[in-house]
């Protein structure tokens, strides 16, 4: 079932740059498309990029006329002129969901509010108590994209709970959402449920690059943000990485990722469907078993067919695409050549189904997320488990961490010196000064060393030091 | 010296949105001045942002022989064609500089050290003694930029220490500097003495684009980085963008500025001394003063032009023409005004010279750091206070924040379900997976809930949940 191969080979060098390589071949395959996708929609071709950079322009330029201008020209039928969901469709979508949807709704905001405090920074200093201090402090307003749902299935609205909920907890005022209108121009009744739960402040129903150039830019009705989160398609992607800058970004992803590195105490049926999990989502998605040991190897290969072919048509054909381009099995002999090829890889979600977890988690030094044992399968942090799901891929492990409370926090230094403080450092601050050749800023130094009498209007107080600061 | 305005009128209207869009006034002046600087070193013209793709384009795909390339034409004499700094060469530039300015060096890095560890986020879970955890771990190798020195001028070599000590801090093994060597190819003494004493690992006399692609792409002599940090010229900035994806980025920094918040308790020579700190810079640094009550404002006005007079050329000029076209003095009625003018403008470094420091600062969320009384000039904090002085400019306050350790740290969650945690979310994480419509999830959920039996090869261990999971 899934292609074998072992660290060295040919075929495990193409999959450890495969893994980086996805994203590019991603624009690489979405650029091909775009050509007749605009001349379409647009009546000319044009690359995605252009696209991007067309549309930021015009809503730059022109507002919410440009975003609906191609918000109707990208989504059709759909599309509307006026984006925003009201609060009262909302809290009404929350009163038309089953019993215990809701209920599961509810665990996983509560799950996720937990962890997510938990993480919270502590500042210091901020009493003006002591020389240096730190204060964290909520972005004003983040937005957040939530995808239409591919061929008729829904968008995937737990993603509204793991992008905003750890917004909510780090006390962001404002929390916006967009995401794609279906044909009737309305958005799902579970995604705007769940935004009702997580208290979400603005809804609006569009999407693509007309609704992430209106977040980066603002337009009259839909206010720019601070800080864009969330995972798109390509395009989406593209557009948001057009919007750096302006605002910042959670990360750029791509397609979902899972490495499973078990050894002969995994239960193979419980690797292959977590595997499977990931396939699921993308033909592109990913998902890798480093097998320590034959006897995993050949039950997770055995089991995999079995549940493929048990899987509802529609994701079937969408797994078994993944499992076929981008699925391996690697079989290695230790768990430290496990863990070295884990590392190599940096996927976004390590699963570790080993006797003694210990030495792999210490040696572990990229992962999004690292889920340990047969009871901690990749799903359940998808939904309820309390980390958020949205997490770097493509071997961005290594340099981005997935979202959480500090993702939607800003740091800010304190300096509140008393004279003492100030006297010990300031000869070494003139020096520095002096030898960078900033005349000004050493002179900023001197003139407290050695401070002038103020001349004031004789009305005035008059104080050499101010009084706020006694040193 | 000063132009004055108030809250509401046009000048101040102006002041605000110039504070935004220095950023982008100086990328279109640079692209003016681009097409006659690539006519003259490349030989045609283009906009720098086509230099920028194309040295990218050519890193890519010939390493080393694109970035000498490039870097002999944009740098001309001083380029090398092998851009390693040796250990010895820095080990060396330590013993040449004066004792006063070792001293100094030593002090800012354990000033830099102290701060940053007090700063450390907390890991927990990692042993595995908890149902959720997090890993906080140093990104493996990072990249800080320092601009040469402007005509003649050393480089701010501080700026190493506060680029590169976090870095050291937060445990980054690979630490990497890059600076466009001066004509005759080497680096400034101070600026390889200072690389020595922070324990830098890398150093390459390269500059500009060629500096940035290479570290972005990865070349045989300069391996890629995973996060580069370090402001640059605005050629540089627009590297830096092209390579946001390819490796993080601290943030994408413009010109400097400052913003007092002064009432008549400040003393006006060192309100006046630390704008012109900052004025020194660049043209287009930006100091602006928001005065409560006439008292200090007058006596500002008038400490300005004795200073500035007073400043050496060289950075007279400078500062002088900083001070003309940005320099402003915003007079308001109180102290909730006045904060609410700095929050608007959202600067890089907030000096609160106030009777009463306290309200200003609870009120005050967007500043990249915050000077509190008149013993903190900005350039104490520049120097030798602790925190990082590379922070964020041009309104962008709002979203980023200033360099420290958590910039070089990547956060990764850990879920280590027992059976019980397991069985206790399992049945909401099912809901919200058939509800999504991911079939693979909900059975990777459900499979565990009621498992198989294990069929296994006689001769290996027989169990139905691994034992290192007792739940």
């Amino acid at each position: 079932m899934l292609t074998e191969c072992v660290p060295g080979d040919a075929l495990f060098t193409d999959l450890v740059s495969s893994a980086h390589r996805r994203f590019r071949r991603l624009v690489a395959e979405a650029e091909g498309k775009a050509k007749a996708f605009y001349q379409k929609t647009l009546g000319r071709e044009a690359t995605i990029q252009q696209i991007v950079d067309e549309v930021f322009a015009a809503v730059e330029a022109e507002g919410d006329v440009a975003v609906a201008r191609y918000a109707k020209a990208f989504d059709g039928a759909g599309a509307t002129e006026s984006f925003r969901v009201s609060k009262e469709r909302m809290a009404r979508a929350w009163t038309l969901i089953p019993d215990d949807l809701r209920q599961a709704i509810q665990v996983a905001i509560r799950q996720v509010t937990d962890y997510q405090r938990r993480l919270l920074p502590a500042s210091f200093g901020t009493d003006l108590d002591e020389p240096l201090g730190v204060r964290w402090m909520p972005l004003d307003r983040v937005g957040a994209y939530v995808p239409g749902g591919t061929s008729g299935s829904l968008p995937l609205f737990s993603s509204v709970i793991m992008n905003l909920v750890p917004a909510k907890v780090a006390g962001v005022a404002q929390t916006v959402l967009v995401s794609p209108p279906r044909a009737d121009g309305t958005l799902a009744t579970e995604l705007l449920a769940t935004a009702h739960a997580v208290g979400v402040d603005e809804v609006y129903a569009v999407g693509g690059i007309p609704a992430i150039a209106a977040l980066a830019c603002g337009t009259p009705s839909i206010k720019a943000v601070d800080k864009l989160v969330g995972p798109g398609n390509i395009v989406v992607t593209m557009a948001k990485q057009r919007a750096y800058g302006r605002v910042d970004l959670d990360m750029l992803a791509g397609p979902s990722e899972i490495l499973v590195l078990a050894d002969d105490s995994a239960h193979p049926a419980f690797v292959a469907a977590d595997l499977l999990s990931q396939a699921e989502h993308d033909a592109l998605a990913m998902a890798v078993c480093i097998a320590v040991g034959h006897g995993v190897a050949s039950g997770v290969q055995r089991e995999l067919a079995v549940q493929l072919e048990r899987l509802p048509a529609g994701r079937q054909e969408v797994a078994r695409e993944s499992i076929v381009r981008f699925g391996r099995l690697v079989r290695v002999n230790s768990v430290v050549e496990a863990i070295d090829v884990a590392n190599r890889i940096a996927a976004e979600h390590v699963e570790l189904m080993l006797r003694d977890p210990h030495p792999a988690i210490a040696g572990l030094r990229h992962a999004g997320a690292i889920f340990v044992g047969p009871w901690s399968p990749e799903p359940i942090g998808d939904y309820v488990a309390g980390p958020s799901h949205t997490l770097p891929t493509g071997g961005t492990a290594r340099m981005w961490s997935g979202i959480a409370v500090d993702t939607f926090l800003r740091r800010t230094s304190i300096i509140n010196f008393s004279e003492a403080d100030f006297r010990r450092l300031a000869p070494h601050g003139e020096v520095l000064a002096a030898a960078e050749g900033l005349e000004a800023h050493a002179h900023a130094i001197r003139i407290r060393r050695y401070p002038p009498r103020i001349v004031r209007p004789p009305t005035s107080v008059n104080i050499i030091v101010p009084p706020n600061q006694p040193g």
